[in-house]
């Protein structure tokens, strides 16, 4: 298939957003989850969150343009704060029903079996039995001109991980936790096997 | 495992990058190439490419400190063009040595097994063989102050699909290219098999 800017544009809607969510690869599955000042917490699926750097640990993630609903960044805008946990095998059917439009007097904790959980005094609830958890503190935002998209980027101040995913050089086996990658806007995948590669120097001619 | 960002932060260098590489969950595995107005190629893995929007189809990756040298972004920036072409099984060693750092008058098409091609008189080069492959305008870049990273955002002006990736609905099921997913720096998975889900609406009470 060949297809011009032209040619996608001009493509049914529902087909369009399933092609073009899918061609940027395979894509990161998280649920991103806050606490509103009045209490209530929300819980929210992300395929967007990644790595900015190591030192200091920042991720990012991207929210949809600001004309839809967003309760994820009116909460962590009014708090600062919030968690990324890592969706697996267990948990792909609650996770992905976080994608309803909830209005934000509800949590979808309480419309799902995820479970909500409070460590070490953190504002943002964690969700329970994810092998990965981070509380992130927010960092800056940076408004995307192009579609009117907004890029969040926090820092890792809290950071929890099963310690049999850990390997001894710190690489963490992502599948050793049953972990979730998303293809497209509704494909979920949990990888099995992996090749690691090493350091990689320039040849000599 | 539990850390503070202060843990984080006192922790061994690679220890480090091999632990906040991976804390972001699967990444995108994908060779971005350009050719610089002097005709030498250049192309390199990344694992920061992330959808933006369909509609325009635009996609983001993020590239390292302006400290370090960025043949890719002297590139696309000199000429506005760039592709993005999908990792899979077959190219996987080649695909992880681009990470080696060649200086730029050294083309690592030359230096691997990967082939460049050029299609539809686009200046860039494609990666021969790829099952999912995208020319790319460059759009616009926002420079990150906290740890002085670019995110590049550019539009999708051509893209080429195996046909037998492409479902009804067009969702391009990445497994049947055997397309990589990478966690942390260096592992390479190859997933399977996938669940796809439905639609959400909230519950009714």
């Amino acid at each position: 298939m060949y297809l011009t800017l032209d040619d996608i544009n001009k493509l049914d809607y529902l087909y369009k957003i399933n092609l073009i969510n899918s061609v940027s690869g395979f894509k990161s599955a998280n649920l991103i989850a806050t606490k509103s000042k009045e209490n209530i917490a929300n819980v929210a699926v992300f395929s967007s969150v990644v790595h900015y750097g190591s030192n200091p640990p920042i991720l990012g993630f991207v929210l949809r343009p600001s004309t839809v609903i967003r309760n994820t960044y009116d909460n962590l805008k009014e708090t600062g704060y919030y968690t990324i946990n890592h969706i697996h095998e267990g948990i792909l059917e609650d996770a992905h029903h976080t994608s309803a439009k909830y209005p934000s007097e509800i949590s979808e904790f309480d419309k799902s079996n995820l479970e909500e959980e409070y460590l070490d005094a953190f504002q943002a609830p964690y969700v329970k039995g994810c092998a990965v958890r981070m509380g992130l503190k927010y960092l800056e935002e940076y408004h995307i001109k192009a579609n009117d998209t907004l890029l969040v980027l926090g820092e890792i101040v809290h950071l929890y991980i099963d310690d049999h995913l850990i390997e001894e050089d710190g690489f963490v086996n992502l599948s050793k936790g049953k972990t979730a990658a998303i293809n497209g806007l509704d494909g979920y995948f949990i990888p099995e096997n992996h090749t690691r590669m090493t350091y990689q120097r320039p040849k000599k001619d």
